[in-house]
């Protein structure tokens, strides 16, 4: 459900709107039926009809249908709607753990999250920086990395909650071939096909043949032979500046990008909040909105569930064809 | 001319068919007969009537109507178009240092370039990285910046030509200062009023709060704080995929970027072989164009002059004003 002070219950209520036909799958909602029902007494949207505790929905559930389960990890009657509130970030991070074990347990296939407040967070005491982070951490997983999906534009990421100067030091052939990998096996998910990916310097001019830095020729390229080895369409590494241009967009399937604003500047600016943030490399499937709570429009009505839809539609592809 | 084997013969004859009243200014073009006669001949172009050796240019020159300064730097039969060639390097070279050298006796109130190839300067012994090295140095300027403008979207830099890993410990107070300083002057010449600025934080969500770095409250705030202070009309840090949001970029007039790829990547989405590149802080005028020579379509007929057009007139409103 996302922080319960944000745009998060009203999408996941207008997500609950559509059909499991529809969607293609039967959805749990993870928050508060309190805060839920003011909120959709407020946007005018109906309460879904299956409602069960934790204890219930551990014990049972229906085979068909959406389900709200009411984790009462607040009172509805104490959030102030677009707010940072610390008790609106510790039930936030509850959904989000209670997801986690759902989709450890076997209960769900994947897990779909709704956008959380870092500073919420922060003030419950709640140290991860982000979903990505604690979905690694709780997951057991190690070496994840964050692709933001967009019918327009794809991008995976080397490094990305890290201070910019650590940014050069934290690429190794490795990391770059690890993501090479987890990019490759997303994407014949997502698309059915293996992609043509393009691999993003890491240095204006892509380093201009060593002039602004090596990284390029030391550990970029050799990633980048080692994957076209193993049979991978892959082409870089490319200038930055290059990769993003509609002329390579449109005949490429995915950027490889070295660093956060590297994909985040371009990717924002072709897909505001339509787009998809999944993490890759977890043992499930894990996708989320690719927005923020919103809080100025928080419990309006106004808010779009286009990225939460999407963000669904993407955790159905990737869990079905991992199951194949 | 630019590079003699681009695209910069072309886009240099097509500028000197347009009128110096159209222009608001008498051109001078430093380059070769021997070589743009061939282009000429073969993009259907018409050769200046006023075509002067570079002697009795510095004697004498007409004070009206466009001029070709035959500069003698290579024989036009020698060069294949298309190709990265020492002597193309060395001659384009030769173009840059007279540009300047007419630029600081006064004989020109501006100096216009025309793209060059920098594969072909390091093949003719020139180490500079791109002109506005060369300009810096040889204008015996210190702390220049560089500005790309187009009508879209205006960026300027605090880094330019540098290895991702130095880029942090690059900037600094003085330095943001000095770039909010040089951009306020450029676009209230360029614009006739004072410009909302926008400042990029460094860090991915602009430092989160120290968590990914500590730039944005050590060095880049105190110097917005600063900017202030003397009245000009600056926000940020923001989150640097937030600041080219359109939301953002529609209320602002001018991006400060601290990197090379932070500005570029966006511009280059937005304003792709259009824009003008300017150098901010000689003690002369630079304009340029924002395009590459652009090998394939070299002595084509097919080379588009808007972007050279774009920079003349920038160089027009940088020169006027500055007389004022």
């Amino acid at each position: 459900m996302g922080d319960p002070a944000g745009v998060g219950p009203e999408i996941g209520l207008k997500a609950l709107g559509q059909s499991d036909k529809e969607l293609g799958c039967q959805l749990f909602l993870l928050g508060d039926w309190s805060l839920l029902k003011g909120v959709a007494e407020r946007c005018d949207l109906k309460m879904p009809e299956c409602v069960l505790s934790k204890s219930a929905w551990q014990k049972t559930c229906p085979s068909h249908g959406h389900v709200l389960v009411d984790l009462e990890a607040l009172n509805g009657q104490t959030v102030q709607p677009g707010c940072i509130q610390a008790h609106c970030g510790l039930a936030s991070f509850r959904y989000v753990e209670e997801g986690i074990h759902a989709a450890m347990s076997g209960a769900v296939d994947a897990v779909v999250t709704g956008p959380i407040h870092k500073a919420a967070w922060n003030r419950a005491g709640i140290s991860f920086p982000g979903h990505t982070e604690a979905f690694t951490e709780k997951m057991g997983a190690s070496d994840t990395c964050m692709m933001l999906y967009s019918e327009e534009m794809v991008c995976t990421f080397v490094t990305l909650h890290m201070a910019l100067e650590k940014v050069s030091c934290s690429i190794s052939r490795e990391r770059v071939m690890r993501v090479l990998d987890l990019t490759h096996e997303a994407m014949v998910r997502l698309r059915g096909k293996s992609p043509r990916m393009l691999v993003c310097g890491l240095n204006p001019h892509a380093g201009e043949e060593g002039l602004f830095g090596d990284q390029e020729q030391t550990v970029i390229r050799p990633a980048v032979e080692q994957a076209k080895g193993r049979g991978m369409i892959v082409e870089g590494p490319m200038a930055p500046d290059a990769c993003f241009l509609f002329k390579h967009r449109s005949r490429i399937d995915c950027v490889v990008c070295m660093y956060h604003d590297q994909g985040h500047i371009p990717f924002k600016m072709l897909a505001f909040e339509t787009g998809v943030n999944i993490t890759l490399g977890l043992p499930r499937v894990r996708t989320s909105v690719d927005h923020g709570t919103a809080f100025d429009i928080a419990w309006s009505g106004r808010a779009d569930p286009s990225s939460l839809l999407a963000a669904i539609r993407c955790a159905v592809k990737l869990s079905r064809k991992g199951q194949e």
